[in-house]
């Protein structure tokens, strides 16, 4: 199977490198296909604007979406996206790896996620009308395929419990599992979180080692995350605003 | 009153443009002074990595943060990071403006979070003991200060309420409501969301525009989130680990 890791973490010799770099390994003694997208080390350019295209007339007004739409469809986002784009397609499983930095992902791999999910692509799929608003949400472009987070954090395991000062770590990861992962179509597995890193030994990252090598021999038959598919039933669509549906042909238009 | 805006829009010809000038000029008007952190025309750094300070030893093991408190503590950050975080030392109020896309702040705007918020100013504040577990959660550098989130949206606002197939806005913003302002010691008011913005016409504008305005007009008398303090008996704190304290110097360490 062919498996992409998205990693960021701005230094190889830390637990994260260390972890990225089993994880590459395991996956290849099983078999595997891993291709890495080592954000730090590409130097991804981390923030939407108006250069995500080749082809702006100078002086337009930029729509992050609209112009995201017309690249997609052109053939003229920058190399960078597109590139992206094709691993996310070659790929039957992705790896989101990463340290969580005020409760949610590094600000480059943010950057990759904003540029790289183009209207399209990621959003903005599918038929849209009064009883199916959009292939999402289970659906989508990335449909069939499996992702899985790789987290850690600073802090201490209880603290992201249920009773946790900081909130339970699922509703935290909630916006990336289901927003950023569940959106586009991927079968989201539950996510593999290390805590307390700064406290870490020779002793305590052998566990973690092996408690993540099981993780990722599973990768294929562990059961994914029950969210709700959209157009399944569950959900009113397009709820309360039948009435403009026909004239809604941007149906994900950032402001 | 002192108000610091933190904007994040590529576009200044967009509905967040018009509604940054608005919140510009409304509090100007009602006599408060008003800095504006326009990240996108400030080319803000969204990246944080070894060039955030001054004096690190060339080769050394980067430590996102043993070294923002070294760099905090010694004077050897960066100019812009030093200046932002002057600017929320200065402000009495913070609004932090972005459209939301994939269901959190753009990656410039996680950028200037992870950034400005070093290591001794907006964590690893205070003791840290077996009945003290540092100043956060409503106490620390920034307490006393109040914050907002004024965010828009390109979804239908049905899609972000308590059923909505997004989920709960309350929910989606928790990470940033709790985790990046409440912490440092914001006292967080209940945010003010846009929705459904690619189909907003002049009327529609008006009405958001009003609304918003009685927003800021509220800045000071609007009731906070009640947020559950974390040193005021709600949370036993350091819970299970209390044996590893004395050790702890490194309370938010990251991986």
């Amino acid at each position: 199977m062919h498996v992409l890791l998205v990693y960021a973490h701005p230094e190889p010799r830390s637990l994260n490198g260390a972890l990225r770099d089993f994880s590459v390994e395991r996956l290849r003694a099983a078999g595997h296909d891993v291709q890495v997208s080592d954000l730090y080390v590409m130097q991804w350019k981390a923030v939407l604007d108006a250069r995500d295209s080749t082809d702006r007339p100078a002086g337009a007004r930029f729509d992050p979406s609209l112009d995201s739409r017309r690249a997609f469809e052109g053939g003229t986002q920058t190399a960078d996206i597109a590139r992206e784009q094709e691993k996310l397609r070659w790929a039957d499983a992705v790896v989101l790896q990463f340290p969580l930095w005020w409760f949610t992902m590094p600000a480059i791999l943010k950057g990759w996620v904003d540029r790289v999910y183009a209207y399209g692509f990621a959003y903005g799929v599918g038929e849209h009308s009064e009883t199916h608003w959009g292939d999402r949400y289970g659906e989508g472009t990335l449909a069939g395929k499996r992702a899985m987070l790789v987290v850690t954090a600073g802090g201490w395991a209880p603290h992201y419990g249920p009773r946790g000062v900081n909130g339970p770590i699922d509703d935290l990861l909630f916006p990336i599992q289901h927003g950023i992962l569940f959106y586009p179509g991927f079968e989201v597995l539950p996510p593999f979180v290390v805590y307390r890193t700064g406290r870490i030994d020779e002793t305590g990252f052998a566990a973690v080692r092996d408690a993540l090598g099981q993780r990722l021999d599973a990768l294929w038959t562990t059961e994914p995350i029950p969210f709700r598919r959209q157009n399944a039933g569950a959900y009113e669509i397009p709820a309360l605003f039948g009435i403009h549906v026909e004239a809604a042909d941007d149906p994900e238009r950032v402001g």
